[in-house]
């Protein structure tokens, strides 16, 4: 194991990852799909400035000392297979990897596939990491519910079932792509008074949604077969960031009683680098002690050693102009996976609580992170409450909700004092006119 | 073509198939998929009495006169490749069926493949037909709406939104079924008084619900692309019966503000065989006027020639006591296709109004179709108003809910004056106790 070492790849010299390639280093090395440079759909890991191309290493041998199955399901363009494995063969490859790539091991090094194997990280199109069976959206920040809820129900903005279980939905998991796809402006169903007439139009109030995803593996449990908190947590391969991009007129209009539809289902974006349960393990932070007043979770919702993560999160957006003019995206708020409620364990094992059958490359999505101050609101929805209060672009322009043209840049980084940062890398999208 | 005409294959000796396999004659001809007799899994087309092995079908050059590509998908054991043809190709491959399985033809009938290329419909097992990408259930039955809103909100049954567009919400894709499959009584959150606490218990109010099924097939459109309501008329590959099987208690303290969760995604079930769009077509009913007052559908929603489809249903129930003195299910309902406000065209254009992908093997649902009279409600909680006016079974219990051992059956033909009628046959599921 060399969990914390140095790499001999460059960028990853330091277990943290150096310059642009801060938070890829061995601590991290995050798995995704990737093509280019005349290879088409493959895995990859993210070490240092590369990627080491996991088909590459299997057909060459380099991974010999792995177990066959393994191998297979690393060779194949999508995670699925390899997700499917669990968590025991999980650290299997990424302890041989870690060796593989470490500074006193040659092997790989040394071999005249290295060349090969490794490619550069900017050269090629990251892909998404898994066909992605079902997709699940949760509802699990108290700030984003709250602040939310009080827009529509000042008097009760919390539903009396919010603090006994994670609210959640289940979402489209055709529209799930990986970071960098455009972000088509969607029509919708929109009206002016609250009862109607609604008219067909261009969405008027597009919001991004800041959220940590989870991306669901092992042996896929039978329906009607529950997974608890602590097993939920073998489940869970790893995290991305993901962004719920939000037609929040289409959802007003349409979303009683059944909830989000079509404001919804138009585009989900992803961080294309799965980020390891493993390599975040010692990120966690126990789950805070609930409040004087607040409900204790129901036995089927508890793990003595139940964790949040603290990754550190912010949305940057920049406009059109500010690109062409060099202007850097601009932060427009920060939060946390520690302002979650909810863990994703808990989500997990809330989700199976009836029987669902959750399947290796099923998603589930935090719902939008949201912090407690002005700053640390996860959508525009919050941040400009509901457009009353606009923020201002270095361009000089206002946005109380995005106009085509601008680019959301999730980033995330799991921090703690004295551990190297791991990098999320980033989750992006710019603003198509409509069709 | 022998769309009318009557086949050589027992059953199915007029267009209409005989005795217990009424229904399926050549005039209907639906496609799924099975296993048994030793062979893995197949697609299959139902005529008569028999099943046609089209795997074997097309290894055996029977159908050389298809394109290749339509062979190959038809030679697969999921029909997301056939359904991904379109359909031009599945009037193709319906059109050489009918003419080798017609009663003047020798080709099938006559050829060394024929005894092994049909097999007994009663001694194999019928699997999902498809991989089920996403599945999406509606709301799409006034009768149903209004019952059920009313209910609820006695003063407002129906939502705002509600006649104006197809109310839908994204349901659990890992969970829907074939017919057959035991259905496990959930557990999950329920509450005595309507602000909680909850406790997790056993669901006490277990409902099914009586629904249309569409699968959709056509090249999968891209994000961000609308499917107007003709289009989606020829993505609509076919028809099955659908059992949202639904707890009633959980649905009712969790579904604010997001939508039923866990009180859906336990099971769906549906009927194995896909009744085509093109077996259906004479069966089509002009789309009803709307009422005085009514709205008219948006521009977008509209098409002249959209349809709903006259399918007579049932649903049948039967008690473990009565299965085993041999009583015969006792039908507590009957209601019809056209008792929809929405077409299945209008749900799926709606579905992409802003812009959502559809892929070949999608399943959209109608939700609960209930007539305007009182035994002709979909689902228990209509028929019993919330248990308040209980049904009576043939062994004198009474039900409010299902119980444990209950088998619920769906049955649904298409019938017209003059035409055979077309058997979708039988969506079955037995309730068994918590786990």
């Amino acid at each position: 194991m060399n969990a914390s070492g140095a790499s001999w790849v460059p960028g990853a010299r330091s277990a943290g990852g150096e310059g642009k390639s801060e938070g890829f280093g061995l601590a991290n090395l995050p798995m995704g799909a990737w093509s280019g440079e005349g290879r088409g759909a493959r895995l990859g890991a993210r070490i240092g400035d590369s990627i080491l191309d996991l088909h590459r290493c299997v057909e060459s041998g380099v991974l010999a000392r792995l177990d066959r199955r393994i191998q297979d399901a690393l060779a194949k363009p999508v995670l699925n297979d390899y997700l499917g494995l669990g968590s025991t063969a999980w650290a299997q490859a990424r302890a041989e990897l870690q060796r593989l790539l470490g500074e006193t091991c040659g092997e790989l090094r040394d071999a005249a596939v290295a060349k090969d194997a490794l490619l550069p990280a900017w050269g090629i199109t990251m892909r998404l990491p898994c066909d992605i069976g079902d997709y699940t959206d949760f509802y699990a920040s108290i700030h984003h519910a709250t602040n939310v809820g009080s827009m529509f129900r000042p008097t009760n903005p919390l539903m009396p079932n919010w603090k006994h279980l994670p609210v959640g939905y289940h979402g489209r998991a055709s529209t799930v792509v990986a970071s960098g796809a455009a972000v088509r402006r969607p029509m919708g169903q929109t009206v002016q008074a609250d009862d109607g007439p609604p008219s067909l139009t261009a969405c008027r109030l597009l919001d991004y949604e800041l959220e940590l995803g989870a991306v669901v593996g092992g042996q896929a449990n039978e329906i009607g077969q529950r997974v608890g908190v602590a097993e939920a947590a073998q489940r869970i391969f790893g995290h991305v960031l993901l962004n719920d991009w939000s037609a929040r007129d289409l959802q007003k209009w349409e979303y009683q009683p059944l909830g989000p539809f079509t404001a919804k289902n138009f585009i989900t974006s992803i961080s294309p680098w799965i980020v390891t349960s493993e390599a975040l393990a010692p990120y966690r932070v126990p789950m805070p002690a609930r409040g004087e007043g607040d409900p204790q979770p129901l036995e089927y919702l508890r793990w003595d050693d139940d964790f949040l993560l603290d990754v550190r999160l912010e949305v940057a957006i920049s406009s059109a102009p500010m690109r062409e003019r060099g202007v850097p995206a601009m932060v427009v708020s920060r939060s946390r996976g520690t302002d979650l409620w909810w863990s994703m364990n808990q989500m997990l094992a809330h989700h199976t609580v009836s029987g669902c059958r959750m399947r290796p490359g099923d998603l589930l999505g935090s719902g939008t992170i949201s912090g407690a101050g002005e700053d640390e609101r996860g959508c525009l929805l919050e941040l400009t409450w509901r457009g009353t209060k606009p923020i201002t672009l270095p361009d000089g322009t206002e946005r109380k909700f995005l106009q085509d043209g601008d680019e959301v840049i999730l980033r995330g980084w799991a921090v703690r004092d004295g551990l190297p940062k791991l990098s999320f890398g980033e989750c992006r999208g710019i603003v198509l006119p409509v069709a």
